[in-house]
């Protein structure tokens, strides 16, 4: 009968938001330090476009000096890693998020190889992945510091807790990962190896997905009173025959919700769960990075 | 009854440790290639200065170049990194191993910073454990390498099977815990946070135990049929008063061998399982650095 809890990542990641803001009002107050964020785009996806756009202005709202480099779709893998180690020497850059995927005759490992682990927003970089295994200080990739703040404003103590993350990717199900097992929780990675998911998903007071499989995760996978993180952002053709015929989408999770918030104590929606949580906590770790890099505490 | 099939890790170990020399001989022959390891022991602890010693003599009969650096325990933190410099420019060493613990007046954390990331064959460093961590081509840490080459050995495919690690180290629990989850297993890693320890440990087809605590793991806890790897290598006072009372020690692992052995399906006795593992999967990443190091496929 829908009892869970539903998560609004959209009013968390707004108040978030909010106070990333104040703390860069104060640094500019106290230090005459404004954090910088340069987005690097290379071709014209429309998507991206789009999802670029909406970063440059959460960061100018955030009151951060933004950047937003747009380059042709044609342009080099040299003159792309040429303009990143610009941006590494940058004294008024903190933050580098070059926007992925980046055409197919550009390297993914060869950007994230010249990146300065020390500017690295997205968290994506080898070295932030070992700081980040070796429970030093690192920059955590942006959605699984998302789905952990939601987690912490939900739960409260997460220590003892069994955390199941279903899916094993380097941008979120590892790093969640080992955020979980940082928050003292017994985590259990799961992926489609897995033998006899549902049982494996049922062990869980947190239950994490982000596979990408449509509602791959049903209600009878939820432990009763579970905490369901829905990560998953599949785009399927809208219900509407007509609308769908005129190439409009809809947005779902891998979660399916209705079945699953019966059974769960909170749920993230899809859209407005997870989502809204990056482009906020890429904000949070620009800020982070800035801090970081004139010696500042946080 | 003690059904389970006892796993010989000194046997396999040395096994391994000629198929090292093999390759090692012909690397010679046809690349006039030969591996070099360096090992750097800083002060005069009786116990670091038998594992050093033995790591040399093994290197040698494994047909490789072998170098110790012994320093007086004053030694400065800038000497030593220094030297681990001078190792890092040397093209005939290509593996560098610093015994820890250093003497305090010495930061661990700085001689893993100097450490060249593609000489690091004990897999410690920062850069190791992010290639690890993002499924790169990495130098993992010695034990987690040998748990699994023992693993395999057992059972064959490992795709599919559920195993718990049970502790959280960044040398043995975190990096046996990828091993494990790239050889497609649905990884749990539990630790002193844990509750219900037993529950979850009866939970795993492979028990990995790397806590230090003397036979922690009891026979209750084992899944019957399980393959059971003790990590632990505790020291004890002597069973006998006698020798007790002249100092004399035993070794134990972490697991409940007796017991453990009547349930498991296979299980590491200690001493004589994953212990002499270690050294000869430090001769093995010292010849995949050379190789490395050389462009030579693997």
């Amino acid at each position: 009968m829908g009892q869970a809890q539903v998560i609004d990542g959209k009013a968390f990641a707004a108040g978030l938001r909010a106070r990333v803001a104040e703390r860069v009002a104060k640094l500019k107050a106290e230090h005459g330090l404004q954090p910088g964020l340069a987005v690097v785009l290379v071709g014209d996806d429309p998507g991206s476009q789009i999802y670029v756009r909406s970063k440059g202005e959460q960061t100018l709202e955030a009151g951060m000096h933004s950047v937003t480099h747009r380059l042709p779709a044609e342009t080099s893998e040299a003159d792309l890693l040429d303009l990143v180690r610009a941006l590494n020497a940058d004294p008024a850059i903190h933050g580098i998020l070059v926007q992925f995927p980046v055409p197919p005759h550009i390297r993914q490992s060869a950007v994230l190889e010249v990146l300065s682990p020390d500017k690295d927003v997205d968290g994506l970089t080898v070295a932030n992945a070992g700081r980040l295994a070796s429970g030093l200080p690192a920059l955590s990739p942006c959605t699984p510091v998302g789905c952990m703040l939601l987690l912490r404003d939900a739960l409260g103590e997460l220590r003892g807790k069994r955390a199941v993350v279903v899916g094993r990717s380097n941008l979120v199900g590892k790093p969640i990962a080992q955020l979980l097992l940082q928050a003292d929780c017994t985590v259990t990675i799961a992926h489609s190896r897995t033998v006899d998911l549902p049982a494996v998903c049922r062990e869980a007071d947190i239950l994490v997905a982000a596979v990408g499989v449509p509602e791959l995760v049903r209600g009878d996978w939820i432990r009763p009173g579970a905490a369901v993180i829905d990560v998953g952002m599949n785009r399927l053709p809208s219900r509407d025959p007509v609308k769908a015929a005129q190439g409009k989408t809809r947005v779902v999770g891998d979660v399916a919700f209705a079945e699953c918030a019966e059974i769960a104590g909170w749920i993230t929606p899809v859209p407005g769960g997870v989502g809204p949580m990056t482009v906020a906590c890429l904000l949070q770790n620009t800020l982070t990075a800035a801090l970081r890099l004139n010696g500042i505490a946080e």
